[in-house]
């Protein structure tokens, strides 16, 4: 098996757990929080840096990868590990939700995804088969089944968005019935898609194939999914489709529904959450990993995570502020004493450091929450998790 | 006195010595290169990544600094290196060649500049005693003098250019005539702006403050600025309007006319020079001090130095190339083990990392072309260096 999982801890209070999950390149401590390096880098980060921000295991996306350079190039070059220097765990997604969500156009049929390159416009096709091939190619510790997933992605959602708003008018039921109809046929060829997936993969023995869990808010649904994937024999699990828009509360509830019905002793991945209280909800309800471009999103936008909640720091209310992000935090940035008033001035500068020491110390800021997290689960101190992180008490 | 220079090898093939300048920010060795730092911070860089070149000096623009964020902020944050967390030496140049090349409109008279600022277009006007005043406020080690330039100064240049072309149609003789009458009054002005300068500065204990010679290519200028110069006892000085178009022959016989000329026991700084043979010509006519921007500007387009010449590392070429920079280089990009393919990506992906790590590399290998020099000075071996350095030959 090309991934172990140890279950170290179980909590007292809830589902949570904490464990190691080791791969090929070495272990990472769960709950775990994986930065996102959408092209092969975390933006501004050398791997040191990352390293220096707790990181274990981060993500890279398989749709960048395959258009540029190209997954066969990166084979050529050792794979994704030695293309970016980074010699720990990674993580690749299988380039579906990309291409839905960023493709000019995309038409799906039973056989994949055919959509616009964003970087020629050539067109590009993409079946399970070819996902799988790609994150072979890439090399990753853990590689993500292809999913059909119109119910959670941009463009087709707005556009069902669109269409709903308008059938509404007349008819609201209708309209409802109909997404659950596209819900159920999607959910239904995810199902045939993993069992291709399952089949193609030709790494097993390095590479862990995750599968994939969607059904929007509906837990009906959510159940159908669970035991159509969970009966491929995989070394873990992921639950897709969330935070896409939903309230934190209906985020909170999916979760803990589709969570509680994965195997326990797999390694349980949710995707693309989220903000610290998502997280910490999350990890309540016995989620192991996560991903999330918020720390280095939002940190090159000026918007600094503390654990009182976010500061913007472009704001001029920060222009003589001798202080450090956040008092006796041990990130680069706050530990190297670089100050909001010098931070702010890189970013009215448009000066690249800015966005570098922030994302350090968002990402460091995750990865504390993750050790807190942790530390709470080893010895049943939940409810004392939020004098730590006030940040989970803010309405 | 705020700087202490001792000479501690004297070439016994030319006039190159190597020595240690002393600051209140501690010592570099000479001689120095001074990467750029123009907004207070060396572009993507931290400070522990600058250190990691082998940069003990580096140099900050008070123009960009004066506008934003402003130099009294700066004081009162605690000064420039406070500010950036550069807690070695630090040099500021006066901010006239910005206020000349830079700004839309500028006007000079007998008592300063009048310009646009490029940020709000609000007016400015830098006199000698307000350049003082800026860099007193950010506390450099070094400052220097505010010269008049009209002549070796982008727009002035460009302009006077296409009058002397325009001219020399009808009269060459008068063209050239009226320049170096230009020149001369620009010369007599500089000279008693540093007059005005030394009797301004508020703080000689702390900050050391270097005089500018002028001339053009004409030695008889450069001569007559140097007396002038020279004329006001100062802890070292510089030699400006160089490397503004002329050709290497003329730098290096301007550079090597006018450092003969300078005090032996001061440090001699060759403002905004230049490529590794500029360098080294410089050197061994005695000159101890360098700056330019171009390991970082080169680097952050692509262009990565090496001891043979510089690459572009956009070439397809470089596609699957697996070596890094330089063999055997120590700089943190090579012996962290980027590939040239990976870096290649990096850029074609418009990806921060890859300014960073090429910067480095580029700074890493100027400081690399310094410790060469400063041996060969101490070890007369002044002639062998092109073995360790073919881009010195190279046409």
């Amino acid at each position: 098996m090309p991934l172990k999982f140890e279950i170290k801890h179980r909590s007292g209070e809830h589902a949570g757990r904490t464990g190691v999950v080791t791969t090929p390149h070495g272990s990472f401590k769960t709950p775990a929080f994986m930065p996102v390096g959408t092209r092969g880098t975390v933006k501004g980060l050398t791997p040191a840096q990352i390293e220096s921000t707790g990181s274990e295991i981060i993500l890279n996306n398989a749709y960048h990868l395959m258009l540029r350079p190209g997954d066969e190039q990166i084979a050529q070059l050792g794979g994704v590990h030695a293309f970016m220097r980074w010699n720990r765990p990674i993580l690749t997604d299988s380039g579906g939700y990309q291409a839905w969500s960023m493709a000019d156009i995309n038409t799906v049929d039973e056989d994949g995804v055919t959509f616009k390159s964003i970087i020629d416009g050539s067109k590009i096709r993409i079946t399970p088969e070819r996902s799988i091939e790609i994150q072979n190619n890439l090399g990753a510790d853990i590689i993500m089944a292809f999913d059909d997933c119109p119910s959670s992605v941009a463009p087709q959602t707005q556009n069902l968005a669109r269409r709903r708003h308008a059938l509404t008018k007349r008819d609201g039921e209708l309209s409802v019935l109909e997404h659950e109809t596209r819900l159920l046929q999607s959910l239904d060829r995810t199902a045939r898609w993993l069992e291709r997936c399952a089949n193609f993969h030709q790494r097993p023995d390095q590479q862990a194939l995750f599968g994939i869990v969607q059904g929007g808010t509906n837990l009906d649904l959510r159940s159908r999914s669970v035991e159509q994937v969970c009966n491929v024999e995989l070394p873990g699990y992921a639950i897709g489709g969330v935070a896409v828009g939903e309230s934190p509360e209906k985020i909170s509830e999916v979760v803990k529904f589709t969570a509680n019905l994965l195997p326990d002793k797999k390694p349980r991945y949710l995707m693309g959450v989220g903000y610290e209280r998502d997280l910490v909800t999350a990890v309540a309800s016995g989620m192991d990993m996560f991903d999330c471009v918020l720390p280095t999103r939002n940190g090159r936008n000026g918007q600094a995570f503390t654990r009182k909640g976010q500061i913007h720091l472009r704001n001029a209310f920060y222009k003589a502020d001798t202080s450090v992000i956040e008092e006796g935090c041990s990130c680069a940035s706050c530990s190297g004493g670089f100050s909001r008033a010098y931070l702010r001035h890189l970013f009215m500068s448009k000066e690249m450091l800015s966005g570098i020491l922030v994302s350090q110390h968002n990402i460091h800021h995750f990865q504390s929450l993750m050790i807190d997290i942790r530390l709470a689960i080893e010895d049943n101190s939940w409810s004392a998790l939020p004098q730590r992180w006030p940040v989970l008490l803010s309405p």
